[in-house]
């Protein structure tokens, strides 16, 4: 039996309550002996990983880096071998387009042209005010390519999704993009028989594009990369008889979380905002996806101290979800994003589970060998057996857990199975 | 998407260097409480412990125990249930034979037929001098078999390899070996129809070798097994984009290591001069497969003393390797050789990767809080900074290490990953 059967078969409903909280890119690497969340002061998180399970995920396999979107996808409970979700799609979806079976999904950016060269790939910034402006006048006089439909979103400065809809579309198209400027425009090419209709369209709506906004300097062609078509993802209400939502603030993870049939609440943009929709919705669902950001964003920029400073405010709100008292509840990462490598990496995630029934060590930490001595002065010193004071939440604890080391695709299985919603298998 | 398939796209070239050190058997069971590893007194090896991720793995699956094949085949970054290597492949390859796709390659032993019975299947472990002394005459004298060349290549002792070309040749035979003295000789049988001409070629040879070799006592006859194809494996270059490069002193590791594209490195017979060589040709590649064999050895023959002995002699040769600072260093076995076993086990293997980019613990030996109690009624306890003892790099501080217990055939792409030669999957 496939993994997906088996879950279709098992999964029932009841009324409890999961939450998985995703402080995006958590995992770290040590500076000066600490991770970030080793750093961090987090004394709520501590407490509550005293009562939990504990453990390490890896999204993919060993030594991959996820993309947010493999990554994500495995929290869900998906493989994210099984499933490869295109970047326009992404784009797409957290803008809140609604894209169809026939359409295929293309992320944008305006660009200059000088001289038949592209001399700024991404026109200059322009604000988003004028992108909105020059994507209402493409959209009354770009309609139809052929007989396929054009629309346009504007994005934030100079980017937009294009979305084509219409029969026979296929995204097995290369990018129209030349990378680097200096160089020609670069037109789509079909990788495949079937997307040959699709490159000649994409084709002509650059032209038609850049015939449009001639003399519009700095924005007066464009880039196309991402071409995809929506993957056809069984929904988490299929899979997992679940009705779930998402709080999330960026639009690749309310879109992921969209692809996956989940709810996209609107929340503001703080974490006290976030967990303020939580509460208010708290009757309506019976999973919650909550995503924190900001941690990633530090990681990415190399910023150790400020990643620790987001951790210790999570930290300081978590009583607001504690309160609600979930029957289950994940506190983990998407994939970790160490400040010391500036991005994404293959470390797996610190994850913790909390729910009446976890088996947890009857006091947190075991015995170690040490030495103690008697006297300052080392002479009486002696190997002894003693027990650490309570582990913090930090990967190293997270790696003698007895969770151990888990795919993160097992995540919700797990928390599924802690919320009482999985029927035993066989007889 | 399938795994290797994950790896060609994922896989970059870049200017670190790994290196992968195999002490081939190096797992073990504990006599008096501790193991080989763990008696043996490995400074070294446990200073670079404390900066490294530990782990075990696993060479095929809980509970099977592998052949150096399977069990190299996984370290180099490949599925050993999806390829199957034939003994004749790796004895040829050993010697330094080129075996193609029209080949089919058998290990060979001359023997000694009495009154139509085998009296010895090693004729009396003839000089290797004897034996290159037959296998000359036998070639001048069996060069074709219908349409199938002959060549025969001498081994040590009463060894030799034996190569099949033609076309419509199959490996699908089975051993022409009675494997007990006092029985005659058995002939070959296809296992299908597809290997029933190969199977009537290596029967007429069998006849014609013993034909030629009447009176030549106690060389006589001879004896054949593992009748293989060379298996189709995608190269290290074509799965990693590695240079690679092996430095094995014996033919089967040299010739598993040629398997999968290694560039096979001449070397003497010694650690010291096997790390000679990886110093001399340190510019070259961009990964080495450096192979000690002793501690195999000495586990076969159940010599618990100079395994341990084998294990000290490499933790002191050591700093020469950590001198060239690796980007990536793994220390590890192929799979377990216990003494008390005197043989291969399916026991997970010690691991320990070294990289700029590993989780370890705060300071290995630092000073961590704890309750120590003065008094066995536990009156007298109280809050105290203590120094664990520095853990030995041994079985069981690897089952407690930030690696788990993972799949050996991970250890390549986790290496991969820390030399930052693996790009980022998905959006």
């Amino acid at each position: 039996m496939e993994r997906e059967e088996l879950f279709r078969k098992i999964s029932i409903e009841n009324e409890r309550k999961m939450v998985l909280l995703v402080l995006d890119g958590l995992g770290g690497l040590p500076l000066k002996g600490r991770t970030e969340l080793e750093t961090a002061r987090t004394p709520n998180l501590d407490l509550l990983a005293a009562e939990s399970e504990i453990g390490l995920s890896h999204p993919i396999s060993a030594g991959v880096t996820p993309g947010s979107g493999p990554a994500h996808l495995s929290l869900f409970g998906y493989d994210p071998l099984r499933y490869e979700i295109g970047r326009g799609i992404l784009e797409a979806l957290g803008v809140g387009i609604a894209v169809g079976p026939r359409s295929v999904a293309v992320r944008g950016n305006f660009a200059t042209l000088e001289n038949g060269l592209v001399s700024d790939r991404r026109a200059g910034r322009i604000p988003t005010e004028k992108n909105r402006e020059i994507v209402a006048f493409l959209n009354e006089r770009i309609r139809r390519i052929e007989d396929v439909e054009v629309a346009l979103y504007p994005g934030e400065e100079h980017r937009f999704v294009l979305v084509l809809t219409g029969d026979g579309l296929d995204d097995a198209v290369s990018d129209a993009d030349p990378e680097a400027v200096g160089r020609p425009l670069l037109y789509a090419r079909a990788k495949g028989a079937g997307a040959e209709k699709t490159a000649r369209v994409v084709n002509l709506f650059i032209d038609r594009l850049t015939a449009e906004l001639a003399g519009q300097h700095p924005a007066n062609t464009c880039l196309l990369r991402g071409f995809a078509k929506y993957p056809a993802i069984p929904s988490m209400k299929e899979l997992f008889r679940l009705r779930a939502a998402a709080i999330a603030v960026y639009p690749m993870y309310r879109g992921l979380a969209q692809l996956v049939g989940m709810e996209i609440l609107e929340t503001g943009r703080s974490i006290q905002e976030q967990l303020a929709v939580l509460k208010k919705r708290w009757a309506d669902f019976d999973f919650f996806f909550v995503h924190v950001k900001k941690t990633d964003s530090y990681g990415e920029d190399g910023d150790f101290d400020h990643k620790v400073a987001v951790i210790e405010e999570f930290d300081r709100w978590l009583p607001e979800v504690l309160e609600l008292t979930p029957d289950v509840l994940v506190v983990t990462g998407d994939h970790s994003t160490p400040a010391l490598l500036k991005g994404h990496s293959w470390h797996p995630n610190p994850l913790l589970l909390k729910s009446a029934f976890v088996r947890r060590p009857p006091e947190p930490g075991g015995a170690v060998d040490a030495i103690a001595c008697g006297s300052p002065d080392g002479q009486a010193c002696g190997k002894v057996s003693v027990k650490p004071l309570r582990a913090k939440f930090g990967e190293t604890s997270c790696a003698g857990g007895v969770l151990g080391r888990m795919p993160a695709m097992d995540v919700l299985p797990l928390m599924m199975a802690n919320a009482l919603k999985f029927r035993k298998f066989g007889a």
